[in-house]
């Protein structure tokens, strides 16, 4: 592609952004080229530490990047509260959209931001970034397969981690009129997206929120479990936190075969990562050990997995902008689905715990 | 202990006999002493196959075994609805018991048995081997460290393996008259021992079997999940079946540490078992990789799980028979919880998935 890299402006100056600004530092086809924060000290401050470069614009204001004609797409890091109006506000000035996860506060919302993508004929991708991993879909390809994997009968996920006394009293993720969802936005969209991930994306029939539910004094949800079930008999469950050890396991297992992993939203190094496999597993003669056992598989990667979701959304970008492609559906869809889930699941505490349907 | 090997008198031909006779042979305090089942031909071909020695008696059935004053002690392989019938004869008659699990089609037939032994004194174990395994009490020592476990938060686990048509058409596991509880009492009992295992044998508040329970036409289940909730906030699911590959996976999750591990029930290898801790995980600063990172722990061992098991409850027979002890209760109260808690989650599915709060 001869084109030019897909010019980034990045809305707020939040810790994740600095992690973002270096992948699309990284990404051979996206460039940093302009920040903005309420404060523009703030903006210079987070250009001049996160490898902007020397000609990047920096604005005292969001609207002021969405303005600006030169930038390409937007990555907003803001609180999901907030999303509606500034993804919104982005897809109408015909800025391409890399937004955080959760999308939304529920699915309505998320419909809004995504009407205003489709007129606008921007591309829209939400920030999960290991699904961009080439990890991801070697797993993909062994869930896919009948004879090693077979039919998907269950998953088990669990996304937790051990928030300081600070994070429990000041971050966005704790505050009911920033991020509303709380753990079950945050870690708990993890879990239900590698769940729908091994389901293939189809969506279960119904939600149940399991009772043990941790609010804090405002109401926000810091720890979580649920239980989902398919037409077709698979079932799933999923336990998301704010107050335990970080841990970041999913096991799932076909008629056939098992996949596992303990970091799938992270890998253990950034620029390789394992998972495991079993195939047919079963007794030697006695039931005294395996045979056959699983096995390990290692992927390596030259780009973390942040860098390679800037490559692929500045792909899309590019295609749109420079071949004048449609917007891809698969990432809005999948977000969407994603997010259709974690309304049914906080439906399901606010009814006492009660089955949700989900209807799509 | 100068006293003479506890003398084994076992109860049927099944499968797992076989295993369990050669951990009688390998464990150095006791002996193979007889075989009884419903045709002394099989007893005779058991025996001679099972590495019994020359002079161990043979019997055409249990009876005679229970009647042979020189028997120790019973291992009862038999199918779960005749557990009460033979167990109780056998602590009738002095004998101490090695019970497969289930113990009983349900609390109350297990508390006949508990019943007949107490007034017998006679000892009485479940055969679940993994907890009798070194890394078992590797593990705990982890987990009932505050510092780097912490409290305990959540536990998922996940018993599977993939039954074959014979098995699903023929085994006693999937007859109503036979194994009533199915996967449940086979699979689901492993799980509920690892999830109380963790949980320090504290007792959840309520259990909730999950919607998804697969039965087959005899009404046997093959299939369920179920969800724990503790009166202090810990929660656990778990999923058992006879539909999914061999599977056994555990997630033990506290305020400050992760244990996991892939092959609780029995270990890949016979002689050395490994398990995965992580304390206080983190990320590097850019949250790019862990830091620090899990780390695997591996234990040997030079006798297999179901030697120390028999070893173990061999040297409790041998303490009440030469040195006058009591029965240690820790055996049957871990059996007892675990039965309290398979109970739980039937009334749930035949309740239509309500709430059973757990009275001990």
């Amino acid at each position: 592609m001869a084109a030019l890299p897909i010019k980034f402006g990045i809305l707020g100056c939040a810790d994740i952004a600095r992690k973002v600004s270096r992948a699309i530092t990284l990404s051979p086809n996206s460039t940093l080229y302009a920040v903005g924060s309420r404060s523009v000290e703030k903006a210079e401050k987070f250009a001049r530490e996160n490898g902007f470069p020397e000609s990047a614009k920096v604005y005292g204001s969001y609207e002021a990047v969405l303005d600006d004609p030169d930038v390409d797409a937007v990555y907003i890091p803001l609180p999901t509260s907030l999303h509606i109006k500034w993804a919104v506000a982005a897809a109408q000035k015909k800025k391409h959209l890399l937004l955080e996860k959760p999308m939304a506060l529920n699915v309505g919302d998320f419909d809004k931001i995504l009407e205003a993508c489709e007129s606008s004929g921007v591309q829209i991708m939400d920030g999960t970034m290991w699904m961009h991993h080439p990890r991801t879909g070697k797993m993909k390809e062994f869930l896919k397969d009948s004879e090693q994997f077979g039919q998907l009968k269950s998953v088990q996920s669990c996304f937790t981690f051990a928030a300081d006394k600070d994070f429990l009293e000041n971050d966005i993720r704790v505050k009911p009129d920033l991020d509303a969802l709380g753990a079950l936005g945050d870690t708990g969209w993890y879990c239900v997206r590698s769940i729908l991930w091994a389901a293939d994306l189809d969506l279960p029939k119904s939600v149940l929120a399991l009772r043990g539910t941790v609010f804090n004094s405002a109401g926000v949800i810091l720890a979580c479990s649920a239980s989902l079930l398919w037409e077709d008999g698979k079932v799933a469950t999923f336990h998301c936190s704010f107050l335990a050890n970080l841990t970041m396991d999913v096991t799932v297992v076909g008629t056939n075969g098992t996949l596992r992993l303990h970091d799938f939203i992270i890998p253990f190094e950034e620029r390789e990562a394992s998972f495991f496999t079993a195939i047919k597993s079963g007794f030697t003669e006695l039931v005294t050990a395996w045979e056959p056992k699983p096995s390990q598989h290692t992927v390596t990667t030259e780009l973390p997995q942040e860098a390679l979701l800037v490559t692929e959304f500045s792909r899309l970008v590019g295609s749109i902008k420079y071949e004048g492609a449609k917007p891809e559906k698969k990432w809005p869809t999948l977000s969407r689905k994603t997010q259709l889930i974690l309304d049914a699941v906080k439906a399901s505490i606010e009814k006492g715990y009660e089955i949700v349907e989900i209807v799509s």
